[in-house]
């Protein structure tokens, strides 16, 4: 039978307990620190040799630094004897730059993936990944790739915390309606989500595709990621206009750049809540069962 | 006939001007600017197709930040057309981790050697890389690799400011004697290395490991690096001790964490100066001419 | 009737609008930016004139660059004519420099207590202050200061979410009686501190004072302050050994220094929880209300 | 007789060290290092009863740390015994905002003179501090104040090394009139200063105010700071085109925020050159002699 070892990189560990002490796994050990001179020193503690490995990090904030910590790590891995490794990044980095906009441009997001690959790992995993302009995760990847969805997790915090019963789904823009469609059907109640309107050559209004009045109802915004909050603030905005109950907002990944809490919880927001993927003051859900769920497939 | 393009990166533009100047090439434009999210934005503004193109840029202090700008820019370098594409990296980062010590360690200097060989490149250059268990550069690459010395423009530097005349050469310990070396040959002066001796169980003196007087002379101590200044600090004690005239400090990369230029100036030192490599509050002498030198000779 | 105005500095915004929300309070908006070349912009964008101030920041994480923001804001409000000034800075830094406990040591404590008093403020605020050997807040300031406690409102939130009933309360410290204490009578339930023991020469135990074993009970250990999570993890360890139910840990503030959440969970914790003095991922307990409660006192 | 001891603080340890070995005084030492939790640590090592403390520390990059570092160091100065305290801030920060330019701003400039007055200092010096609307140091404080000029030791520099003989000197706007005038004075030479004009509604452009050629004619640029490197670039490109010979750029204070430098030169500049009032690659020259000449004169 297959050993599995879960390991947490320095953005990953609090998941990788979770996971461990969820699925009954063994928990490995990792040493990083810095020298004063910036270099990163890692240390694989616990012996990986002929075991499969779930190795667990979020690349987001220090990004490159967590990037090159995430790379150095699962090179290392396999040249220590790791028979399988599966790197799970819940939160992925440079999904924006899926193309090349303007010449000359790098494409970070495929330069990532093709690191990835290289450094010898056999799957990747990630949470809620934004793909823009990839259709599909597995368009990426030249290794089995999977994007899982944190969106359920989220409803039923909401659920049970909140007290929340059909509330109204919002997704922020149009590219958020993958997830408000999986929040809807989770509630069982309506979604929509906002657009641009062009009103003249000057004036452009963000509007929800479809409803006009909130009648009253709560609402829950619904997107993969606040970074710095400006999106969520011009939505709360506009649904504060149209009678609307309480707003929520939950969210898988929060960033949440420089002051963007205080400016959501400003425009009117009753709370925000978002998973571990990222560790954040709004942290209340962990991604953990999730990922046990999809580990115990793999088995199979 | 070959077209070179010089190219910087954030932490060498300062020497591909100089080279591009000095060895009238053509000087490229990059654009690096980092999101709020703190991931990286890299342009190659400049048209690279069919060029054969220098990208300098060093990898110190926000080491993992320019080891990615690095890797981006050179996998995508090849990607827009570069014909061959030389890697001169100034500063060269984790020379130190060249073995795996204790179990489990990351050896990060060869993953960085592997990372760069897959960006595509055709040839690294680097200067006074300190090789520690590394016989030569041409170990660690599969591809075309040199290690330049700065050695001689220090000195050039050291003799026409400070009008320094055979001024004793001292290796701080014994890895140093391979610049010690350089330098007492461009002075035609005598070296020598300082030496840990263990004078009983529990007391160790560091001394040269010939000279014991010093007779008043002036002494120049030759290294490739400072880093915290401790081992630096170190030899100016011992030195002073042996009725040493000036002292003087000449190394090639001046890292200076913290405040260690204080800490050497306060041991008794009379000037520190450095190259470029890493720009620093003692970067006086340029290695541009050194990395000319050697591009008029890739066209022989 | 007195007018309030509330503010919020960068790390006390989120506080500031709860506050406004709950006590029905006029909520002021400032500007605070950071030029290029690292000096503070601020700028109070509401009118304070004629109005009692409460302005709300943590000098957390960021100390020097908070006390400076704070610093500069209270020093402009009286001069913009703001008619009383109560600075509420629920977390309060430099209170371990209490003494000059070595020749020549700044005492921090006081020298920024003094600043404040200087800026012209009316009243000092704060969260559950560690006073180590000032006995009182009043000893620390010449003005008004109150030194309220969240202990209250973590234990509701942990009896409320967890379903705690009379779990055993444990202090990691002697210092932490006074929390222990009051977590004991909310719950109605023992509380005990740990205390190191000296056994021998050579060996220090830590152990609770009086219990000897928990008998299979929840433990729920309460403390101000996690900083690296060093005595946190220490406290969890012993308490496991002594036959202990599921261990909670719930302190005002959470500064969780690098990976901290990650090494108490790794300790066998259940769940770690904080107020929002210092937003962290395990802020889920506002102050706000037991600000409001202090501020509807004022006006009696 | 009078006792001097100079002291230096984090940024300004190695300018106390050449005024101590310049002016033979003794050199005390502080220990200044950072809590995890980000809280700055101080002790006066050296006994400083009954002394004449000279304290030296510029406050630019990390402002408020430095800020808070020197304010913590002085206050203690007096309380420890010193008699007589100088307080020099080769870099003083915050001249920019010496007036409320919109309602509501922190004038910071007043605000730090009023913090520095109140820790007790005796006298303050700068170097070639930016009195944008201050007409003179002495309004802006109320304790004796001396704004000392390190122009002629960077023209004795540019002289001595890169044999510059009678340059033309450009102030790169009217306000560094009072630098190149006393380069212009050093050096035999004409001087002049670039201005905005306006040729249309839409069009501005930056012009010498007199001269309309420079006749092959070497340029100095003159100035008390770089901080973006903006102005100098601008001021480049109009030097370049009215036929200039060699550009050289020489300035007291050499922030060089990002890639300042690499612009500069890129622009067509062949060397730039600063004091080491604030440690940047290009200081080159120390202010120590200025201070020790200004000191020489406080025991008259």
């Amino acid at each position: 039978m297959r050993k599995i070892m879960v390991l947490g990189g320095s953005c990953g560990g609090h998941i990788a307990v979770r996971i461990a002490r969820l699925g009954d796994y063994e928990l490995g050990d990792i040493e990083v620190r810095k020298f004063p001179d910036g270099e990163t020193y890692i240390r694989l503690v616990s012996n990986v040799a002929d075991k499969d490995v779930v190795y667990v990090n979020s690349i987001a904030k220090d990004v490159n630094d967590l990037l090159i910590e995430t790379l150095f790590t699962l090179e290392t891995l396999k040249e220590l004897g790791a028979k399988k490794v599966y790197a799970v990044i819940p939160y992925f980095p440079y999904a924006r730059q899926d193309e090349r906009f303007n010449p000359g441009e790098v494409v970070s997001f495929n330069v990532v993936a093709r690191m990835l690959e290289r450094a010898g790992i056999d799957e990747v995993w990630t949470i809620d990944l934004h793909l823009h302009r990839v259709e599909d995760i597995s368009k990426l990847f030249k290794i089995p790739a999977r994007n899982l969805t944190a969106v359920k997790e989220l409803c039923a915090y909401m659920k049970e915390i909140y007290r929340l019963e059909k509330p109204f789904i919002i997704g922020p823009d149009e590219e958020a309606e993958q997830w408000a469609r999986v929040a809807s059907e989770y509630f069982d109640s309506e979604y929509d989500v906002l657009e641009k309107q062009r009103l003249s050559a000057e004036k452009v209004v963000v509007k929800p595709k479809h409803i006009r009045d909130f009648k009253g109802r709560d609402v829950l915004i619904i997107d993969d990621i606040i970074s710095t909050g400006g999106t969520i603030v011009e939505a709360v905005k506009v649904i504060k206009n149209m009678n609307a109950g309480d707003i929520y907002v939950a969210v898988t990944h929060a960033l949440l750049v420089k002051n963007a809490l205080t400016k959501i919880l400003k425009a009117g927001v009753k709370d925000v809540v978002s998973t571990d993927t990222v560790l954040s003051p709004t942290s209340r859900v962990t991604v953990a069962p999730l990922i046990v769920r999809e580990l115990s497939k793999i088995g199979e």
